[in-house]
């Protein structure tokens, strides 16, 4: 029977990830495989709160069918606060609340991409963003990532290719790299998209999680309309409402509630207005500053433990911001072969494969640390450089 | 720009019934044309106390990221009652929680259409399940309903087509028509796709919605492997959380859980959580019980105002559950037009025109009458009465 299935679905890489999750169970496992928020940061009273406050107040209303386009106030707030916090100026009509970014993902490959479209991706690149586009049968074209973010030489050629329609970015504290793109390749990049067609998607799920180091300009600012903008509040107020948003002009949000409304009609309700509740009785700002304290503490013990333990000739970033940071073993280690001496050590992490879309066996890492404390990274960290040296 | 944007997303039709939902937002009109669940048949009080308990016992764990597959726990209540209710055997492994039903139909189009392959669907058809389908470009395979259910002469003609994939089924209340399969027809069209590999999709809203008449069985016990079974808690619990579920064989899930991955990581937990400790706590069936005689008695107020109001020549629908009465008017006068003039009386429902995938002027219309009240309805009744008799 397996032909009945869609060419589409046999294409997307299996979630590794998930994998890997499965193995990570063990509860004596110290996992840096996960992309999980801290969850002693979920501010539990007070959604509590606010749920009673919705349900007490206009339960009939939160309990019924809503808009394909999302909770208005929410998308006022979420305007408001572009402004306020980017200097960027997009009104509540060209917010679309999405059920997560994963979903928002999804709804740009509906709306923008035919069967061999192509789409430029950082390399390595965020995982949910390569099975989303694989869906709809795209072309992907990696560009390397640099330290102060994508190679911009090879991204105007890229961008130059035949059938090429969407730019698929993450400038802040990338996923898997930690990486941040720099003012100038921002700009750079601004300037390659505005001459062109190419929708460039502004992907910011960690952007308010900075712990070092100054703000960068969005790059929805400096090519407004070329650039879609998604956020989410999974990594600022809770993850699992799963409320995201869009922001992008308005001939393309007409064709994304198209889309919208054909994927889930709308986005769960009661969860969009706990959320509006919260952000109306709480100070937001202060909830951040805790999360990135935390984080920050958090990434600069596994820093810390990293310089102590893994061997010479491995490479790692310094995110200033985020949730993950990426190793590179020397050439030739195959980091999947790491993992499975690592699990029998009791220590997971996320080998690179599933990050590029070249296929192939690499010597790359994905390590996060929102989800571990301090004190547990060190133990981990240790046992994976022990690890780490067997192969050398 | 235009040329940017997805061959797909220019063929979805808009959705006309949004387009009238602002038509009808003035609160004098009465209208007939949305799909809603009577708002004061939500148990909000009970879905307060619920969502009080999990967040008080479990308030982290309903915060964090949680599986694709869904809750658990509300799987196994699913796979109980299909046992107790139809006889039906479905193991929890079997069942995806969706985002609602509509996503279950996205993630359908996504795990087996091609551009180009076959859907046949119900003549009128679940506007929904166009809008999805069309996404993944099927070509579509209209079958007519008669009074008994869809036409199963056709419906073999139609199954023998080219590049057929799937049959989308509303066998219970159809959506818009109000009508409902016998079990002779249910046999023979298990009968038919038994021989084959077309997928029927069994999507089941309103089953558990009849006020009239003995359950007929699920297409799923008479043919359980070609069958895909959809139901959602949107019309026996509540619709804003968007939780609803696809049960289809261990092959097809797998591919599945693929899709929902790639579309939105998993479903909002805390709706899931809440749903399943109201379940727990309450007793569904009288709540059903309760829904099932409202709307029972609107929907009689509907049936006899018709009878008293409309003009001979004008033929209608007497569902024995679900939420809606398909009107057919002589043939000639168009539906469209009626409309116009209807809302200038200040009376709403939806033209027949966006259930046809055929295109083309009809004289049909869909009534609804789960969410106005027996003495709005005879009002409303009267006045559409007056309308249509002006066309004669």
């Amino acid at each position: 029977m397996g032909t009945v299935f869609s060419d589409r679905i046999s294409d997307v890489p299996r979630s590794f990830i998930r994998e890997i999750l499965k193995v990570t169970v063990d509860r004596e496992v110290i996992s840096f495989a996960g992309g999980l928020p801290g969850r002693d940061l979920f501010p539990v009273e007070e959604i509590k709160d606010a749920a009673m406050k919705v349900l007490t107040e206009s339960g009939r209303d939160v309990l019924q069918y809503s808009t394909s386009e999302g909770h208005l106030p929410l998308r006022e707030w979420i305007s408001r606060r572009y402004l306020k916090r980017k200097g960027l100026d997009v009104p509540p009509e060209q917010i679309l609340i999405t059920s997560g970014s994963q979903q928002g993902l999804d709804l740009l490959g509906k709306t923008f991409l035919n069967e061999g479209d192509g789409v430029v991706i950082e390399e390595p690149g965020y995982l949910g963003a390569i099975q989303a586009f694989s869906i709809y049968r795209s072309a992907f074209h990696p560009v390397p990532l640099n330290r102060d973010g994508v190679d911009t030489a090879l991204l105007a050629k890229a961008l130059a290719g035949e059938r090429v329609k969407l730019f698929y970015a993450v400038p802040n504290f990338q996923n898997p790299s930690g990486i941040t793109y720099t003012e100038e390749v921002r700009k750079k990049i601004a300037g390659l998209v505005k001459t062109g067609e190419v929708i460039l998607i502004e992907d910011d799920p960690y952007g308010e999680l900075r712990f070092l180091g100054a703000d960068m300009p969005s790059l929805k600012t400096l090519a407004p309309r070329n650039t879609v903008l998604l956020g989410s509040f999974s990594k600022i107020v809770v993850p699992s409402f799963r409320v995201g948003w869009i922001a992008a002009r308005e001939d393309i949000m007409e064709k994304l509630l198209v889309a919208k409304q054909a994927s889930d009609l709308h986005t769960n309700y009661l969860g969009q207005r706990i959320i509006h509740q919260y952000l109306m009785d709480n100070d937001i700002e202060k909830h951040i500053a805790t999360i990135r304290e935390a984080y920050g503490r958090q990434r600069e013990a596994m820093v810390e433990a990293i310089r102590e333990h893994f061997p010479e000739g491995v490479a790692f970033t310094e995110p200033e911001g985020g949730m993950f940071l990426w190793v590179s073993l020397p050439a030739g280690i195959s980091s999947m072969k790491v993992f499975d001496r690592a699990i029998a050590q009791k220590v997971a992490f996320v080998p690179g494969n599933p990050f590029y879309t070249t296929g192939g066996d690499r010597s790359t890492m994905r390590l996060n640390f929102s989800s571990v404390d301090a004190g547990t990274i060190r133990t981990g960290i240790e046992r994976l450089g022990r690890v780490i040296k067997e192969f050398l």
